[in-house]
C-alpha cells in the first residue's frame, strides 16, 4: 500500500494499431502489469518483463479491484479496454471499485487514455451517419433493468436521434434486439437507414446496410454495432459500390 | 475530372500529437494538398511538397467542394477536422456536397479516418462521465430550426441520458445556453453534476466542476464541451484534488 505505482486505463481501439493513439501505445509500453479481458490482453505484443493478467469477460469488477491492488503495491499497471475505455468499458468499472473500495485507492495517480470507439469506427466506414445528434444505449440488461432500456429507446425516436446500440444481443437473451426493434419499429418510419457494422477493423469485418422495416436480426451478434438513423439519415448512392450513409448537418425546412 | 486522386477525411483529435491516430498520421504525410479550417490546417506540420488549403470555419460546403474538386483534378487531398470527423464535423460536409455535386465525385477513392473527440478527451480526464448511455447534441441553430434542440433536450431529459453539448455558444448566439439549460433545470435535478469542459489536450485546458442548479453559464464558450449527468452520475471524492466523475453501469434498484 505505497500508493507510488500508477493506473492507465488504455483505450485499445477496434483493433487494428493504426487506430491505437500515440498516448496509448507509450502507455503500454511503460507499464509493468497488463490487466484485462484475456481478448484485450492478447492484443498487447507479449514482453517477459511485464506480467500479464487476463480475465474472463464478466467479472469487470473483479479486475478493476485486482488492478487497483497492483497499483497500490507500487506496479504501473494498464487496463486495457476495447474501443474508448470511457465508453461502456473499464473506466467506470475502475471508478466504482475506487468508491467502495480501500480508502488508499484515491490517492493514486489513475489516468484515461481514450481511444477510438466502434461507433465511430463504423461511422467511418459508412460515411457519416453521426455528422448530426445522436445517441448511444447498451441493450445490456446485466446491470440495469429493461425498464429504462426501453424508456430510453422511445426518447430516443421521440428526439429523433440517430442511436448507436452496443451490446446488442447476447447467448443468454438473444431477444433484446427484437425487443429493441419493435418499440422503434412503432415509431420510427420502415424505410428508415440502418447498418449493422460487425467487428469493424478486424479481418472478419462486415457491413449490412439494410432499413428499419427489412432488418434481419439473425445477423446481430455481440460483435455488431448497430446505428439506426434519424428521419434525415439518408444513402448516397455510389457506382457499384455500397452507398454512404449520411446524416446531414441541416434538419427539416431549414 | 480524372478520378484517380482519393481524399482522406482526417480527424486530428482534440489537439496533441499523442491523440493523433498513425492512420491519420500517414494520411497526412501522403497528402499532396491539405484542406480545411485554417487553425486545423495549422496544425499539420508544413511542408513545401504539400498545399495548404485554410478557410474560415463557417463555409464548411465550400470547403467539401474545394477538396473534391482537387482529388477530381487527381490530388490526394486531405480534408482536416478537429476531434473526430465524422461527429459534427467534415465527414457530413463532404457527403452531402458529393449528394449535390458533379456525378465524377461518386468515384473518387474517399476514406474517413476516425478521431478522438472532444466528448471522449473531457471524459477521460473527468473520470468515466460516459460509462453509461449517452447522447450528444449540438446547440449550433444555423442549420437546424431551435424546435428540433429543444425537442431533443427534451427526450434527453425524460430518456436520463448523459448529455454532452457541442457548440454551446456562440457570439452570435449566446442565449442558447441559457435556453438549453432552463428546458433541463426544469426537467432534471438541481443536483445533477455538470462539468464544463474547455479546451482539453490544449495548453488553456480548464475543467469546471459544478451543478445543474449551480453552473455559472458565462464560463461556457465555444471550445467548451459541456457534460450534463444522468440521475445515476455522482461524484467520487479524492483528497486534495477534483472529484472523479462517475457514470456507473448499473442503473436504479437493480
Amino acid at each position: 500500500m505505497t500508493g507510488s505505482g500508477s493506473l492507465c486505463i488504455v483505450g485499445l481501439g477496434p483493433g487494428p494499431a493504426d487506430w491505437l493513439t500515440p498516448e496509448a501505445a507509450l502507455a503500454l509500453e511503460r507499464a509493468t502489469d497488463i490487466v484485462g479481458y484475456e481478448a484485450y490482453v492478447a492484443r498487447v505484443p507479449q514482453r517477459p518483463d511485464q506480467q500479464r493478467h487476463g480475465s474472463d469477460n464478466r467479472d469487470e469488477m473483479d479486475r478493476a479491484r485486482r488492478a487497483l491492488a497492483l497499483a497500490s503495491e507500487g506496479s504501473d499497471v494498464a487496463v486495457v479496454s476495447g474501443g474508448d475505455p470511457g465508453v461502456f468499458a473499464m473506466a467506470a468499472a475502475v471508478f466504482e471499485a475506487i468508491e467502495h473500495g480501500d480508502p488508499s485507492w484515491r490517492i493514486l495517480d489513475i489516468r484515461v487514455l481514450p481511444g477510438i470507439s466502434a461507433m465511430q469506427a463504423a461511422a467511418a466506414r459508412l460515411g457519416a451517419p453521426l455528422g448530426h445528434d445522436f445517441c448511444a444505449i447498451s441493450l445490456s440488461d446485466n446491470l440495469k433493468p429493461w425498464s429504462i432500456i426501453e424508456r430510453r429507446l422511445i426518447a430516443a425516436a421521440e428526439g429523433d436521434f440517430v442511436i448507436a446500440i452496443y451490446n446488442p444481443a447476447s447467448k443468454a437473451r438473444p431477444a433484446r434486439i427484437h425487443d429493441a426493434f419493435g418499440i422503434l419499429r412503432s415509431r420510427k418510419a420502415s424505410t428508415t437507414p440502418v447498418a449493422f457494422a460487425r467487428a469493424i477493423g478486424r479481418p472478419d469485418e462486415y457491413i449490412t446496410l439494410t432499413t428499419l422495416g427489412d432488418a434481419d436480426l439473425s445477423l446481430v451478434d455481440m460483435s455488431t454495432l448497430v446505428l439506426i438513423g434519424s428521419s434525415e439519415t439518408r444513402l448516397v448512392a455510389r457506382d457499384h459500390r455500397r452507398p454512404w450513409l449520411l446524416s446531414p448537418r441541416s434538419y427539416g425546412a431549414k
